[in-house]
């Protein structure tokens, strides 16, 4: 989508995913190895009673998927930051998350042919709670100033 | 290390971390593929003339040596979240990112035997340019919560 096809308060709904005690410790040994990721007895000892997956997981997973989905296709031009990520509630396995996408804001630089959009990502789990929140800026080409070109 | 033995103004550096075109295809792939990250033509077409790395990767890789250094060994209670997650600048394959973290705040809740510790995380390039900083908020063990148990 360019950035005149993102709207204030547009919502986009992700395919649920399912993250399995495998794909915790896979990811965990490579990008993030606490031992509340990776050593089940020191996790079933720690207040979450378990493993539980990485922050950086979560929100890995869910914007692989959201990329995949190609709304930003060729038109993202690069992402600015990310405010807001919140670990709320652990992520354990087996868990299912589902994620809501809501446009909050956007601000147009014509001259440089781009927008600046910052969008929120909701994540819960089957139980409807939310387990992660974070809220992306990145800046999208506008239509107009790809036919100028 | 334990929640009384960060300090505010502490800080830690990294070893350098260079990331190669073979890093920055097969994390994308995986984890965040956008033309940008994955499609050669397209990038060299782009503002930044070239392949440059998603910047998850860029947070993933310093996080994950920063975990395996232990200073927050098995002492981490968990992530709150992140502020101020920001990408300044590229990253370039064959780039040469170094970090300094450094302690910015600190808040005792005695009464649950752990600490809020928030870190800034600050990547530089070989040019001494900044690329991405990022401030992560985690709760850190009580020494002496600890001993009472």
């Amino acid at each position: 989508l360019y950035f005149e096809e993102f709207n204030e308060g547009q919502k986009f709904q992700l395919d649920p995913i399912q993250v399995t005690k495998e794909d915790i410790f896979t990811y965990a040994h490579e990008y993030d190895p606490q031992p509340i990721h990776i050593d089940e007895q020191f996790a079933n000892e720690s207040i979450f009673g378990g493993i539980i997956a990485s922050g950086f997981q979560t929100v890995s997973l869910v914007w692989s998927q959201w990329i995949q989905k190609r709304y930003f296709g060729d038109q993202i031009v690069g992402g600015v930051g990310m405010d807001n990520l919140l670990w709320k509630r652990p992520v354990y396995p087996n868990d299912v998350l589902s994620t809501t996408v809501e446009v909050i804001s956007k601000k147009a630089f014509p001259e440089k042919k781009r927008g600046l959009i910052e969008l929120t990502f909701t994540i819960v789990n089957q139980d409807e709670k939310i387990v992660t929140t974070f809220a992306p800026k990145v800046f999208i080409k506008m239509k107009d100033g790809n036919k100028e070109e």
